[in-house]
């Protein structure tokens, strides 16, 4: 049976402007070792799915230093001190778009990476979103809005046009919420994975 | 219309086992501006879904450093140097369940955070998977199996039971290979998310 370990901080590696790198060390309960352990030290993130009238998500396409590469994504970013979730989203979604609204919705949050991170991604539900002001981009940022019909989205998973597992992530919550949960198991029972793709979409 | 940026590496900032912290510096072709970005480099890495002839998926209880919390995940870990998804995928379910197969399938990869890491998670099913060894822990991992019927999955999910992102967009792409797009779709249209759940569960 698992056990938690204690870990204690070593020291701060490194701070680098989003995040800082930390060295652990703890003791196993299983060997009575010690190990060292690096964290990755970031503040809680949000994104948001934001849905117009007509039932298009605000969908944005920008250039990623990580990877590289233009993607396809939902808004999203940092969490600033003092900000709740709901006020960093609509932050965000109003600095990237300039959509704004206030039919709100928490879908619930995910851990990005357990293993060398502590922070979560939260995800916010935005409905009725309208245009109210022209992007506010940061110097680093350069973001085109996509108004994509939500019913493309999981053939856009399907194919890798959208493969951020933050947004894939998101999106599995956003169906969840909408009564998924059943189709969902569903699609698990033995031997699903090997049936013919449905004619459904 | 946005434009991919072009990034020199001004330097590595430290290594640390399991990564490294790496400075860009790029220049914005909106702006025609530097920028400073950090890379956080990491090999590829895999995970597995893997499932029992009677239908169990083997999750995993394990400590992370990073939450400090005990999770519930499925197997997986870093890439090796020369390793192909299916060799790595295969040897982390050996080394952390002691389980195998020779039924693989591979069910797509996601990016785990283009705005920072250039890597991919690949993920892979894997069938049939019937016990053959003893688990072959590393000094830090203490690990147990935990069969879980695989419907149960997307409540644990709705719950936050499972709340690792790269575990949610696995289910995610095993669903979509069952041919679950078509029910995603039907719970992505305007209202649904507002609609009562459904009795299916």
């Amino acid at each position: 049976m698992v056990a938690p370990w204690t870990l204690k901080e070593v020291r701060q590696v490194v701070s680098f402007r989003i995040g800082a790198l930390v060295h652990l060390r703890g003791r196993s309960p299983r060997t009575n070792e010690t190990h060292d352990f690096y964290e990755l030290r970031f503040p809680d993130w949000v994104n948001v799915v934001p849905v117009t009238p007509d039932g298009r998500v605000l969908l944005i396409r920008q250039f990623r230093a990580g990877s590289r590469e233009l993607t396809l994504e939902i808004p999203g970013g940092l969490m600033e001190p003092g900000e709740t979730p709901l006020e960093s989203a609509r932050r965000e979604l109003l600095e990237e778009t300039g959509y704004d609204t206030d039919d709100w919705r928490m879908l619930g949050n995910v851990r990005p990476n357990p293993a060398i991170q502590g922070n979560r991604c939260h995800t916010l539900l935005a409905r009725n979103v309208k245009p109210v002001a022209e992007q506010r981009l940061e110097p680093a940022e350069d973001i085109d809005v996509v108004p994509t019909p939500l019913e493309e989205v999981p053939g856009m998973i399907e194919s890798g046009a959208i493969d951020h597992t933050l947004v894939l992530s998101a999106f599995l919550r956003l169906w969840l919420a909408g009564g998924a949960a059943g189709a969902l198991a569903s699609a698990s029972r033995p031997g699903a994975a090997a049936r013919p793709r449905s004619g459904e979409r």
